[in-house]
This record gives C-alpha cells, structure tokens and sequence, in this order.
C-alpha cells in the first residue's frame, strides 16, 4: 500500500530531524534515483537519504514502518532491471556515504566493507597486500548492490559468484532490527543459512549495511588473449570443451561478430568481424603455460584463428576496458538507442543449441542485437538495440527476449544469470520457478508484513 | 505439540493404507531409527516409514500434517548431533529405499540423485565418466542427509561444502506441496536463493526428496602424503602458510599426538607420535610437482619431518582409510567409552592460537581427548573419550567444549563446522548467532506452523 502524501510529508519532517540536510525532496537529485542508469523510464521517489551508518538506517527503517512508507536502497546506479523505480513512492536510501572499509584480514583472505564501498575502491585498497576481490560486472558497482543482485561477471567461471563470496551480512530488517547473518568462519553448520537469503533479494527483505567478503590471491602469473573463430558453434563448443577438460579459466567471454563489429568501432581495436573468445588465465607461470597450450589445442580443433596472446598487464587491461566498454559500444552502434538486454544462463551442454538458435532467431528479425555472454558459466546476454519511443521496435524486443527465456528455461536455465529480476523479468519468474514463487512470497510477506523494503520487484504479492 | 497415543494410532493406520507393509512400528526398528550411529540415547519414534518416492513422501506429509504428528527424515543414520531423536514421537521417513541416480550429466558435470543416495554409490556410478563427487564426511552417508546437515568433509578446502556443491532440491514442504528449489544453470540470480534455505536446515522446514549436484573430474594426478612435526604449533603454521600461498590444496588434515597413536593402534601404521598433517594434492602432473615442492618448503621451514610420499592408488587408500576409521579407533582406543565430539570453525588466522589453547585445557584436564581438523577451512573436533554412565566425565567433557566453543565463537568463529546443531549444539546457538536466532525462528514457524518438521532441533521455539 503506497503511503499518502500528508504521511510521506510527516516521514520527511521525521527524517530531517534525524539526519538534518542529508535528507532531500530536490528534483534533480530524486531524478537521479529514480532510474537505473540504462533506464529512460524514471519512477523518482519522495525523498532520498543519504545515510552514514547502519544505526542510522536502523532509525530510517522504523520510520517508515510505522508510516508504511517505502524505502528503496541505492548503490551507484548500475542496476539493470528497474530496481530503483519508486513505482510506490517512498524513500530511497542512498549508501555511497557508507564507503568505509571496515577491517581487512590478509591472513583469513576476507574483509568487511561499509554497503556503498565499490568494487574498484575495494581491488584499490586491498592490492598491496596481494590480494583481490573478483567479482567484476563491469560496472564499479556498490558492494551491497552487487551482494542484493547477486552478481557475478567475467571472472565467475573461476571465482564464482557474489552467492559464493559473501561470508556474511549486517542486515537492517523491516522492523528495525540490525543481525548480522553469520561469523566469519569459511564454513559453518549451525543453523539456516540467513546470509544467502539476503543475497540476490534485491533489498527487498531488509537493507545491507555491511558485507564480509571472501578475498583472493593475486595469481602469480595472469595471461589473457583473443581468439577468433568462422562460426559461433565452433566458439561455443571450445568454451564448452575448455571447461569441461576442467581448465581453471579465470576468464572466457565470447562475443558475436555483431558485437566484434561494435566495440571495434568504440575502442578502436581493428579485429577481425568475427566470433570471438577473450580469455584469461590464471596460476603459477608453468601453470598458466600449460592452460594455454590446452586451450590453444582445443580452439585450434574447432577453427580458432588469428590467436593474439596478451601478455604485458597494459595490453590485458585494454582488452578488458573494451570487454567493459562493450555496453557503451554498443548504445554508440546505434545512435540514439536504448539496450533491451537479455540475461539467461543455461547448462553448458545445451549453451552451442541455446545461442545458435537464438542468433537465428536475431538473423530472421530486423533488429539489430549483439550478443555477448560469460559463456564459461552458460550465461549470455543479447542486447536488443530499440529506440524506445518506438513501440513496434519494443515489442518486437519482448517477443524475442520471451522466446529466448523459454528456450532458456526449457534447457533446465534460468531467465536472470546475473542482473536480477527488478520490475523487468517479473513476467518469468513463475514460467522458471513454479510454486516456488509462493514460498519467496511467504518468506516476504513474513519478513516484511507492510511491504515496505523495495515494493513490487520480484514478484507481485 | 505431541501427538496422542490415539492420534499416532490413527496416523498409523492411515498410513498402512497408503503404503502397507513398509511402515512398521516392530521395536527393533524404531530403536534403530531413533538414535544417531554414535549416539548411546536412544529416543525411537512411533513408526518407520520405508518411503519410495517423492509424490509418496507428500500424501505421508499431508496426513502427519493433518494430525500435527512429527517427521524426522532419516537417511543412513550418520548424524552427530542427535538429530534422530523423536523428542516429541512420530513418524520416521526412512529414506533408504529412494536410492536411485535420476540422471547424469557428464557434459554439465552435474548429477539428480534421490536423496536415499549414498555418496560412495554415487561415486562408483559416476566414475566411469571420470568424474567424482567430492564432499566426504568420512562416512558413507545419503546425499540427502549431507544436504540436511550441509556436510563437508577432507575435501571441501578445495571444492567447498553441501553449500557450494547443491545446485538443486527438490522439496516435500509441511503442507505436502511439493517445490524444485532451482534449475540446474550454474549460476542464477532470478529471486531468493530458496535451495540454500533448505541445505543446513536438517530437515526442520522440509523433506528433501532429490537433489541436483555439481560434479568435478577427476585429476589427472593425485598425491597423497604424511608430514610430522615437532610442534602442535608448527604443523598449524604449515597449514596456515599453505593456505595463504594459495597452494590449492585438495586435502590438508591434523592430527595430534594423541589421535596419531589412536590410529597407530586401530589401523597398524607405525607412524611417529608426534603431530602429523595428511596432505592431497590435486592437479595434472607438473601442477601437483609444482604444489609438492611448495609445501615442503614451507613445512621444512616449520619443523617438518619424516615426509613420506603416497603416490600409488593403494597407499593412498591406506591413508585415507585410517583417517576415515579415526572415529572407531577413538572408540576402541578407551574400550567401552562414548565420544563427546566438538566441532568448531574458526578463521584461519586465529586457528593456532585455538588449537594451542585448546590444547593446554585438555592436557589441565583428566579426559583422553585426541584433536583431528579439516585444518584448511579452520575447522578442528576433539573427541572427549568418556563413559556415559560417569556424569564427571561428561560434566567435564561439556565444560571443556563450552570453553572451546566460546573461545572459537570470540574468534568469530562457529561452533559448528559441519555436523550441524540438532540436539547437542542447540545450547550454542544463540551465542554464536544472537537476534539472528529469531530470524530463523520466525522462518520456521511460517514453513511450519505446526512445528511437525523434526521438531526440536537447531533451536527452541
């Protein structure tokens, strides 16, 4: 139920009291967060709060509660599935004041980081003592937004995901409480794991204020490389063969000629309009050498070519910077367009089938969709570039993503490998999930009975 | 809430309808069904139903939840914790006959078992496709039951727990609706993580009928070895080094001096009685070189000595064989005596001073108490050799482990790395866990109203 306006104004006058100026109704400023930052549509909300600590949230949260006022939590942004959107009012909480890392334990490999902290903030701090976080969506996404989405990105193939990496949460719940989730122990028995919980509930279960992380080594030895191949079954089935020959590939992406075609014209690379893998490797010396003459054997059976091995570290991060870029490339493609984007991950024995019928699919379209996937795990993306305004170009975009769903679904995947539901996949998650839907429901509805934390993502109630 | 005596009558009744002669309430069974292996309590249920499938499972669910009678799932009776026990009566699933492998995928490297399973069955099927499934908790117990207890084991340094390695549940709720937790993509991020719930929650929110696992392959090459040191301490440090190099070790496990001369005399090894590590390296062949050679280095610098290198299949067997016999040879070590056995997890860094504390209480105390750890996680159990019938014995064995586990609990550690909490743990639960306890109270309570899910266990409600 969205609280009526004279309710929303007492919640402010309370807010203010409690945090004076940190506290806003400035439209410029709700704009900014009413939106994901590859959204054109904006849901601003009421008010937003900058918060500073989690006693603070704890103080905010009952606020709202007793009001039923909505509070919707915000990292940096880069959220893609409509997260932000206020589509009940309320207030959203913004963590990028929460940005202290707390502690670091080189010896246990973890550290406990403030929500707001970002992925590069932490890799910054952390390197000098050899270590680093992998976990890497591109975007230099907030902790605590990536831990609500559940993350993961090119190095999840080895690393894994934010599902694997998180130890343990400080949680304000809907009525205030703050719990934290777990000890700091790698492993434990002792009753429900309520960290995973959080992760991936896309705030919609209470806010994060803190995250223990998992951190690793830096390898001693990192060597990434492009790889080109004739067809895209031929790229598919050498990461499918790499990763069943049980090679510890830190990184394999592929991307499709379309997308070949895009980041070569935004960061100016010159290669070959072709599928194409990028890939890192991860170990000691002789242990990367000898992952590179597997892969190389594998690529080579099924017609890579034009293989470019990147040794030096400024040639690797250019590689990488247009990986990133790839998103941003490919909105320059097509001047004045918005990305639709896909986001399914299927068992890799069905990923060859998953993507070449999905690139029929693209090729019998008129749209124009790159494709570009961390194919090591199953997971790819197709980026459906549409001009909004144009309602056919829309539809058309829907029509294809739902078909590529069910297809995805059918192979035993999943509609969201890695972007979360939002208000955008809502529509799949019972063809996925079934009556499960009902027990996220349940688990809601008893965590949150005003439905205050983030109302209407995931699932209608 | 128990049953009456009239309403189990009823039940039974209803329930020989159903499944005719495989619910029996013969004496002999029930004991058999109402005590962990280790365990010299005894508390039986009122049935035994031998169960055959998950639609069967259901409609018995419906009909114990109609008269509120208790279910406790029962797989090879392997539990630690007293999660047996029909504290409050009813009905035991014996989920032994539900023994069948569903399906393998050798391309996905992932497996569905029913949860009657066994590991080592699992790993004879699979291991033709050059696969096996890693986790070990020593004994041979259903696949189920390991995902109850979120199991672990020698191996999970490496390939982690029940937690990393289930993929997908399929669930017999308390109201006998019937949920797939996930599909089998490796990663998902499409809602809340609802098979995590499930692995750890030891059967307290529902019966897990089937579950999907992630596979791993077989190395190319396998290494086994034994190192002794002078010092407890020394060994520890070896451990911690290791680790921290980021040797990815496949096994890396302590015994002290006390449980090497158990072993000596339960297996016939002639080891030196002093602490020794069992150590595995897993890798092709010049990966595991290249980690031997690393350790030993490290373990020289320790104090290390007396290296002895299993490289045959069958030397290696030996080996593991006597750890995994480590249990019985406690009990025959004090003949006629019960093991109190602890189990905490602390971060790696703290880990030495844990063991060394730990080790000075023991050796202050009259109890045989030998020390065994799957050292790599920071996890560790002493097993307080004592006669049940003797309340000094066990008034000092309970004191001993409440100290170790407050002191591991300070080190924000757990106090249960891998048997879970069930009867025996529950008096910890709230130290370790404080409001968080609540949390997982009020998700209970809303899975199971009717408290008829392994009712005692983990916590009190």
């Amino acid at each position: 139920m969205a609280a009526q306006p004279k309710e929303i104004n007492l919640v402010v006058e309370e807010l203010r009291k409690l945090v004076g100026d940190r506290v806003t109704t400035a439209k410029g400023v709700l704009d900014q967060h009413g939106q994901d930052v590859f959204s054109t549509k904006c849901v601003p909300p009421d008010a937003v709060v900058f918060v500073e600590s989690t006693e603070e949230v704890a103080e905010i949260v009952k606020i709202c509660n007793r009001h039923y006022v909505p509070l919707i939590p915000f990292g940096t942004g880069t959220a893609l599935e409509g997260h932000f959107m206020a589509i009940n009012g309320g207030i959203s909480l913004d963590m990028s004041r929460m940005n202290k890392i707390l502690r670091v334990s080189p010896e246990d490999m973890d550290v406990t980081v403030q929500a707001g902290v970002t992925r590069k903030q932490l890799n910054e701090f952390i390197k000098d003592d050899g270590l680093f976080f992998p976990i890497d969506p591109g975007a230099d996404a907030s902790i605590g937004g990536m831990s609500s989405t559940r993350a993961s990105g090119t190095n999840a193939v080895r690393y894994g995901t934010m599902r694997e990496n998180v130890l343990s949460l400080t949680v304000v719940l809907p009525d205030g409480r703050i719990i934290r989730t777990a000890r700091r122990a790698r492993k434990s028995s002792a009753g429900y794991d309520i960290t995973k919980l959080f992760v991936g509930a896309e705030g919609t279960l209470g806010v994060i204020t803190e995250v223990t992380l998992r951190l690793h080594g830096i390898p001693e030895a990192i060597s990434a490389a492009i790889c080109s191949f004739e067809t895209l079954k031929g790229a598919v089935d050498t990461v499918i063969q790499t990763i069943q020959m049980g090679i510890p590939m830190a990184r394999i992406e592929l991307l499709d000629e379309v997308q070949v075609d895009s980041v070569n014209k935004y960061s100016k690379l010159g290669l070959p309009a072709k599928p194409l893998l990028m890939l890192e490797f991860h170990g000691t010396e002789a242990g990367v050498k000898e992952q590179v003459e597997t892969f190389k054997m594998i690529a080579e059976e099924n017609g890579g070519s034009d293989f470019d091995w990147k040794i030096r570290p400024e040639d690797r991060n250019e590689l990488w910077k247009a990986r990133h870029e790839a998103a941003f490339a490919n909105l320059a493609y097509r001047p004045g367009c918005m990305a639709y984007t896909a986001d399914v991950c299927v068992p890799i024995s069905r990923l060859t089938d998953c993507i070449v019928e999905t690139k029929k699919d693209i090729q019998e379209s008129w749209l124009t969709a790159p494709m570009i996937g961390h194919v090591g795990d199953g997971n790819f993306h197709v980026s459906f570039l549409i001009m909004m305004d144009d309602p056919k170009e829309l539809a058309e975009a829907k029509r294809l993503n739902a078909r590529l769903v069910s297809r995805a679904i059918q192979m035993d995947g999943t509609c969201s490998g890695e972007h979360g539901i939002g208000i955008n996949k809502k529509p799949y998650l019972a063809e996925e999930h079934g009556e499960t839907v009902d027990v996220m429901r349940m688990i809601k509805k008893c965590f949150d009975p005003h439905n205050i934390m983030n109302p209407g993502k995931i699932f209608d109630l």
